[in-house]
């Protein structure tokens, strides 16, 4: 059977995959007394008097809901709210297993951005954070920003931040591996979309001056006037491409030192490759199949190659960001995922492979290395 | 210690009741490609092709949501939504505990009606039923009817139909042991809001055609120029008092053969019960202190006393039925809690005890009676 067989028998005879259970018994008079009818009424009481005190007598503090409208699901666009539930629940049980935070699948039947924004603040006195998931760009960017500046509580939207957190950490652990100087790199970002726009973001913030971002029009570049700008590409072109050239990947790449990939399977060519400086580092996520085959770009030159996938050295997986970012910010009752938590975070998962230990073939943790949640979260609560 | 401020240190020592855990096992690279990426694609896929199949392979079969606006929380008024959570996660421990049925806490931060109905239509695809929570009378009628209307998933208003349900048992018991019939009962309901508007309608359906319905401004009659009626008193004005009289509590119970009590602590006198018909049944349900103590009641002439309260007889708790009402709808896949539902419901109860087994202080099973919520939920099952 392949793994999708597999994964439909094992959701069908589990009926999903996450339960809600007591941390309290409930299976007498007396303990039925505390936790519900009359006792719990003190708990109410003593938070109506004192919101905070809801951090102290509820779940909330440790409750992340994972909120979806549907529209950007995996690698199989807006299939809708109910379609996207397994991903949601799938990403619960992550929240868990990897950082001890308990979470709810939430699917919108909106894809209006005013909607989801409105919704979202409207579930926020029971929660303790937001994570948005698989919600299409760029309107997931501008929900983020929102609810970033409008709620008390940590948001996060994975699928922009996490791979960039989890691929910055790559970048920083290859660039210690090569003892080259970040300050010099030419980077191009393949993808301008949610993880696109937060990855070159965070590369900024590393020292790389020289980014170059494309889309499915080209190299993103100032006054083109073949372009339709959104508000993301306007800023893009802003922020990248500094002597502001045009042109497509083949001419991108050209000279250049990394390349970051998430984009589509298959459109980095080897004679691309062979046109970057040597030793460059080439992080290929399209999934399931990568910009290239890793084996394809080392024969061209790479010296370090990375991919979404689990069967290849140097997986980027979330898994490495979000669990141990949002356990981070919880314990630290932090009201808002920073710039720098995100930087923190990464500096975190690179700093798991200590500099001896670093090879071409391992600079990023496995995605079930149990150090890796802990560290990210003492990096990200060090800051609040 | 008092059973307050044990609760309060449940609730800290805790950090709220409840945690999500996964049912499917996340260890290693085979489990994690099954429960997430890449296996759960399929999954989607095959949800996005077929709606009805998220049933088949997600939690949303078995998930319900408790949803509050805190605006009227145990007798604790409008204290809002934070802290209405430590009621909503302990409701969410007794569907799961006594149903089986896995529920999340949604304490929403709008009083609005029309907002609350929208915000539920909104999260219903990931929800396989929704239970309202501790919403303020009449506007809690209000957006059940029209979510019923709105919704193909089963909403349950608890504070209504589950006390109406549970009395309803209560008096099928107490006529059966009296051996009396209900269509010459004459009945008071003392307390017009969200629970006794549902008992009135439930008691109707019983059979019974004398009802009187009590608020604070007395007898609800019809053309009474003194009152102000909303839609819910202007309905039950039409459907209760059939010889439109007019006065209090002292008048209504002249003659009556059964009180039933939702309104507030002492307000049913013994005097009062003297003037009711022999052998009265009496369930004064006010919480925490009764309209009338059962000692009180018994001794002025009642012989069947019941009470919200665990440590006296006859104690009506709503757990007796809803977690068995949500376990019946969702096994049968029901798109809406019907009236003849709920009245399954009330005799499922009701049957639980024998009808040799009946006294008088044994007319509604105990609340943790294994066979109740089973009992509850056949009896449901039958009827979609």
């Amino acid at each position: 059977m392949s793994v999708y067989e597999r994964s439909v028998k094992l959701h069908e005879e589990k009926r999903g995959k996450l339960e809600v259970v007591s941390k309290v018994g409930i299976t007498n008079k007396e303990e039925l007394s505390l936790a519900y009818s009359p006792g719990v009424a003190e708990p109410c009481r003593r938070i109506a008097e004192r919101r905070d005190d809801v951090y102290k007598y509820t779940s909330k503090g440790n409750m992340v809901a994972v909120i979806t409208d549907g529209s950007a699901v995996l690698g199989l666009g807006n299939i809708g709210p109910e379609a996207a539930l397994p991903v949601m629940e799938g990403k619960a049980i992550l929240l868990k297993e990897f950082g001890g935070v308990d979470s709810i699948p939430i699917c919108l039947d909106t894809q209006d951005t005013d909607e989801i924004v409105r919704t979202c603040k409207l579930l926020a006195p029971g929660l303790g954070g937001i994570n948005l998931e698989d919600i299409s760009a760029p309107r997931c960017v501008e929900i983020e920003t929102r609810l970033k500046e409008e709620l008390d509580i940590p948001v996060f939207h994975d699928d922009q931040h996490g791979t960039a957190i989890v691929v910055v950490a790559g970048i920083i652990n290859a660039y210690k591996f090569l003892k080259r100087d970040l300050k010099d790199a030419r980077v191009v970002v393949c993808g301008a979309g949610a993880a696109g726009s937060s990855i070159i973001k965070m590369v900024k913030k590393l020292g790389v001056a020289d980014i170059l971002a494309l889309d499915v029009e080209g190299i993103i570049a100032r006054e083109d006037e073949e372009r339709e700008y959104d508000f993301l590409t306007r800023e893009l072109s802003e922020i990248t491409n500094r002597e502001n050239i045009r042109g497509g990947l083949a001419e991108a790449v050209v000279g250049a030192d990394i390349f970051i990939g998430v984009s589509a399977a298959g459109i980095l060519k080897a004679e691309m490759v062979e046109t970057m400086n040597r030793d460059s580092v080439i992080f290929a996520m399209a999934n399931p199949t990568p910009e290239i085959m890793p084996v394809l770009a080392l024969e061209a030159g790479a010296k370090i190659v990375g991919t979404g996938r689990s069967d290849y050295p140097n997986q980027v997986n979330n898994v490495l960001a979000f669990p141990g970012l949002f356990r981070g910010a919880l314990d630290a009752g932090a009201k808002k995922i920073t710039e720098e938590m995100k930087m923190a975070a990464a500096e975190g998962i690179a700093g798991i492979i200590a500099e001896e230990e670093l090879r071409a073939d391992y600079i990023i943790p496995d995605a079930f290395d149990k150090r890796v949640a802990p560290a990210v979260a003492e990096a990200v609560k060090r800051l609040v």
